[in-house]
């Protein structure tokens, strides 16, 4: 896992290259949705959802209808990818310009899970990964919904980080242009609970006080 | 590009899916980063990147060093995949979460842009993509900048877009369940501008005022 194979050795940019357990598990805990990449009958497909990290397991779970989890069912290649947006970075020349971010891209061979303990502890793990505290807050799935739903399985085994912080790095002659250069910090903000209908009462402390791991 | 392809009909969930043209280029306007998904050696590759719209055709650019880059060099086929997150949808069970969210995911054949009038208009388009105005506002590449970076393009024929909006849809006989249920919105939300070493003055209106397109 800390040495890159192949695949995962970050050709561009070389110093931005992260390797680090530590780094890679909290970007990939921080960040709410990824994008599984695979391969129907020759072509690439995309696809954003919902993941959960276990150890050094990342799973995700939806619908047997999805097209993806059908085709990953029978436990394909995959690479997935999250990236969390911390700022835009304003050099003095548009071949300067960048983001500043912390991206996470994973390759293996993602497996159905079977075993109806491992798909109830990474349901649990993905409801607490987008809502820490929900699980046990929240009407336990049924036998019915567990096998309603497909989980798959990703080993952390080849992953790689990439992240970009700081400053704009600008051409030495141009730092005396006119033009004002840094970084416009973003960030993900939640907002106030909305209640659904016939919910009169607020909201618990783990969504009004919402925060995403650090 | 309004009706589906095979690939692009979106068979999970399919009230959700949309091919109007008007939704799909919002999505894509608004989102600063997108992850392109291809194919190497038989396997998925997915990478995030900077992306722009011009009229119907969606640019990236990056480094010739960028691995994705020099595979997608030769024209290969590619799937394009941006997603806003508007919300976490808290249902009184896991079975229900959600997401609110927009997406869009692209499918078709990158090729480099050659012509150096499409390539800088491109390169302006990803500039302004990102902050909108700043083009104007900065050094003009040079011809060796505009020689050493890559552009591709890909047309926008064959893209659909996933929405999910409003609160979560529990079933019937959990509404009188004692658990809050409802949305807690979630919006990228720009930062004070920290100015770069020398930069000793305010930041232009379209930083302080900093907003993504409607």
């Amino acid at each position: 896992m800390e040495s890159p194979t192949p695949r995962t050795e970050v050709r561009r940019l070389a110093e931005r290259a992260i390797y680090d357990r530590e780094v890679i598990n909290a970007i990939l805990d921080e960040a709410i949705v990824c994008h599984v990449g695979f391969v129907v009958e020759g072509s690439p497909v995309v696809i954003p959802t919902i993941h959960a990290r276990v150890d050094d397991t990342l799973y995700f779970h939806g619908s047997p209808a999805s097209r993806m989890l059908r085709s990953l069912k029978k436990g394909v290649a995959v690479s997935v990818a999250v990236t969390l947006l911390d700022g835009l970075v304003v050099a003095r020349t548009p071949f300067h310009q960048s983001l500043n971010y912390r991206s996470v891209v994973v390759f293996g061979r993602a497996r159905l899970v079977d075993d109806p303990d491992e798909k109830l502890a990474a349901l649990q793990a993905v409801t607490d990964h987008v809502t820490p505290g929900r699980w046990e807050d929240s009407r336990p799935p049924t036998d019915t919904e567990v096998h309603g739903t497909l989980v798959l399985a990703l080993p952390l085994d080849e992953a790689s980080a990439k992240v970009r912080t700081g400053p704009p790095v600008d051409d030495e002659e141009d730092l005396a242009l006119p033009h004002w250069a840094g970084v416009v910090p973003m960030s993900l903000v939640p907002g106030e609970p909305i209640p659904a209908e016939g919910v009169d009462w607020s909201a618990p402390d783990y969504l009004t006080d919402y925060q995403r791991p650090d």
